[in-house]
Parts: C-alpha cells; structure tokens; sequence
C-alpha cells in the first residue's frame, strides 16, 4: 500500500482573525482537507461514498494549540489512521509549520458512515473496498 | 403586506480578519442572512421552497464597503426587492452599523429558481404563492 | 452575580454543507459566539482586554456530535466556565437544538492570555478583575 | 516582467452548502487567494505592505455566477490587473474548471491603501516599488 504523502498548502488571508493569527476553527477544517486528501490519495474518494448514498459525519473532533500558524505560513498535515471499529474511525494530525518545522498544533477526528435518514452503516458489511483500506491503514 | 424588519445581529469574532475589521466576503455573507430573514418575515421560507425540489442559486452579487465593521458592533440590514422579472429577482442591501447609524456598506444580489439539474424555473408558473409575493414586494 | 443567559441564534444557510448539515466546523464557532456573549453578560468584554495588549488564545477544543443541525433550527448554548487556574480557564458548552430540546453537541475550550508577543501573562496579577469574575464563575 | 501563473487549487468540502454547489461567498475568498498569489508571484507580499504599517482594504466587489463548482472540482482562476488611478487598484478575475474548462465565474474587485486609521495614502508617493509594478501590470 502505498504511503500517503502530508497535505501541504499556504494559510490563506481570510483565515486569520484579529488577534493576527489564523482563527483556531480553521484548524478543524484543515484536518478535514488533509483528511479527504489522505483517502483520495488511498483511492477512496468522498464523492464516490456520498455517491452510493452515504454520508460519513464527525462523531467528534479536538483540536490542542501549540503555536500560532500566521498568513503566509506554509502548512503541512501528517495524517494517520489510528483507530477502525468496522463501524467507526478515527484520525490523528499532526499540523506543523513547514518553515520552521515546528509542531503548531495536534488534532484528532473521529468518523461514521450513516444513511441519509442518519442511521449508522457497518462499513465491513456495505463498503468492503473501504473496510480493507481502513484495516491496512491503521496497521501500519 | 408586511413590511419586513431590519435584519439585525452582532459581528462574530471569527469575521474579523488581520487588518482588525470584518473580512469582506462576510459582507456577503450577511446579505444572504438578511435576505433569507426578510423572505420568512414575508411566509416564504426558503426550506419549502427546497422541499419542492428546486434551489434558488445566486447569479450575481456586489458590494461596495464605505466604512468597516468591527468586532463589538451591532449591525443593521435594511432588505429591498428590488426587481422581478418573473424568472429572476434582485434584492439591494443597506448595512447599516447600528450605533453610529453610518452605512457601512451597501450590496446587490441577483437570484433565480432552478431544478436540481439546473433548468431555470418560470416561478410565475411553479410557483404562484411566491411569484404574488415577489410582484407585490417590488411594488412597494 | 447574574446568571448568563443561554446563547441563542438561528443556523445560517452559509453554515450548511452538501450533507445537507451544519458542517461540523461551525459548532467550534458557535462555542466562540456563546462564550463572548457569556462574558460579556458578565460584565467582561473581550475588547477591553484586547485593548490592554493582550490576547487570549484557544489552548484547546474538543466537540462531541450527537444530533445534526440543520438550516431552520433555532440553536441554544449553555455555557459553564468549569476550570480556573489563574493562567488557564475552560468553559464547557451543551449545544441545544432549541426545538426539540435535544442536545446537539457538547463540547469544552480551554483558554490563556497572553503578550502579544505570546509570553503568558498570569490573569490573577495582570487582570484582578478578570481573575474575580472567574473565581466567581468557576465556584457556581 | 513575468506573468504570473492561474491560481489553481481543489475545492475544499467546507465550502460546499446545502444546495450541494460552492457557497457563493466563497468565491470572492478564492478572488483573495488568487490575488495574492498573483502579487506575491510578482515579488509584492502581502505581508511587507502590512509591515509598513499600511493595509490594503477592498472597496468594491462583484461576481457573476454561470456554472456552479462542486467539491471534487480542481479550480484555475486568472487574475488580471484592469485599472490602476495611483490611488486605487482593480482587479478582474476569470473562474474557470479546470476539468471541463467551462467558465464558472467572473469577478471584480476594486482595493486601495490606508494608514491603520482609515487614511487613504497615495501608493506612487508611499510604495514606488509597488507603483511601479502596479503600472507595468495594468499596461498588459
């Protein structure tokens, strides 16, 4: 399997907030980014998911703030998977600043996969492709 | 008819940007709270409108900012249907921030009725209850 | 001291994603809005501390998502300031939809202030008032 | 002088609403994106403008929308300096996606420059570096 590479893109200007610091919620969605990044990167992508009538909302999220990324940062997300349940995943990130090196913040995200009327899936069973991505990934 | 009333709220912290002032594109953002506040002050909400299987997407908006909102002020928005050609409909934006009573911005929108797949709409024809209210609005 | 009132507000349209929910982003910035409004009910504006030189940064946030959001929901926030430590403070939120009165989410946020220049200033010699009014909360 | 490169980049799942297409508001953040790499590929950061104590607000912005971007779209915006009076600069912006290289967008927005208390400074007297390089752009 291959190894996916770390998202890696520029803060932009509309994420900062007045302290002069990117707004700390901005994080989240980054993680998002590098999140649907790491699974397309894997073959799996969102919209072919969302296409066989699932969704897969975040069953939680947090976020902890080390140092302050700024406008003109570039940003790089490692991304793993470190939990699968066959009904629920999770990521941890790593967000650092790609100038520095240094870590600006860590986060983690858990996940389901649900119908559209928000009843839960069990992954193994609808989406085996996916089951056996998750279960590799999360060995390594 | 009603008239509607002004659409008033708080600027959040997270609009704020690193110049101190509320990012533009929020501006536009608020348009589009003020104009959905108006259209249910009227009876139209815009969930029955999706409930009958059509959006209503933006087709053009503009913005000219005078004096920038800050963070700690209470705006103003002051809703005008401004033209309905049976198709589209125009609405124009006052942003008024509401201690100093200065205009802060003033701001267009253009919009029509589409099918999921993006065929334009004859509201006039699907939609008599909002074409009334649509005629009757750019009267006034 | 007066007991805040919850945090209440309608979804914005903007706040949605193409699940058809509030996108799981935004409750971080409702957290923010609530915590604002808390404080100030309480007397302690976030822009008279700013205007002293100092920031007061995210140290962490946390959210767990039980129920989804939609556009149309009123939402209530209740706010807990749960930990003070005379550096740190962290408050705890309960996300309501106000309709059916289930919760939505719960999370946490945890907080410092700090130079601009980041160094940690300790709220108990900087900031007496401040420091009361959160031995004050934190004792409720 | 060089010519810059289109601002390419992929739709990020956050920016899509409930409609299922790209929040319109969006696109004016992208016209950001796009212009600041656009400077910034020309040697003006942002950042060093802000440096001098100066910011750079916008004063006017319009987008008229065709096709709408959905998320698993790559999006290529060409950015073009269209008017220059020495006081205040606009750019034109064409939205295009880069799969089917239909146009989905264009915009406009209109900036000029001021001390931190509003006060429009003359950019040929204050910046001659980026006056020049605002001159020889706009004569392209």
């Amino acid at each position: 399997m291959i190894t996916p590479k770390p998202y890696v893109f520029k803060v932009r200007y509309y994420e900062t907030d007045k302290m002069g610091i990117v707004h700390h919620s901005n994080y989240i969605r980054w993680m998002e980014e590098a999140r649907l990044d790491y699974l397309e990167q894997l073959g799996q992508s969102f919209e072919s998911l969302e296409a066989d009538g699932v969704i897969s909302p975040v069953v939680s999220v947090s976020c902890q703030y080390k140092v302050s990324c700024v406008f003109g940062d570039t940003v790089e997300i490692r991304v793993k998977l470190i939990e699968y349940t066959g009904i629920r995943y999770a990521f941890a990130y790593e967000i650092v600043r790609a100038g520095s090196g240094e870590s600006a913040a860590s986060g983690r995200s858990e996940h389901c996969v649900t119908n559209k009327d928000g009843r839960p899936v069990v992954i193994k069973r609808k989406f085996p492709e996916f089951d056996r991505l998750l279960r590799e990934c999360v060995r390594e």
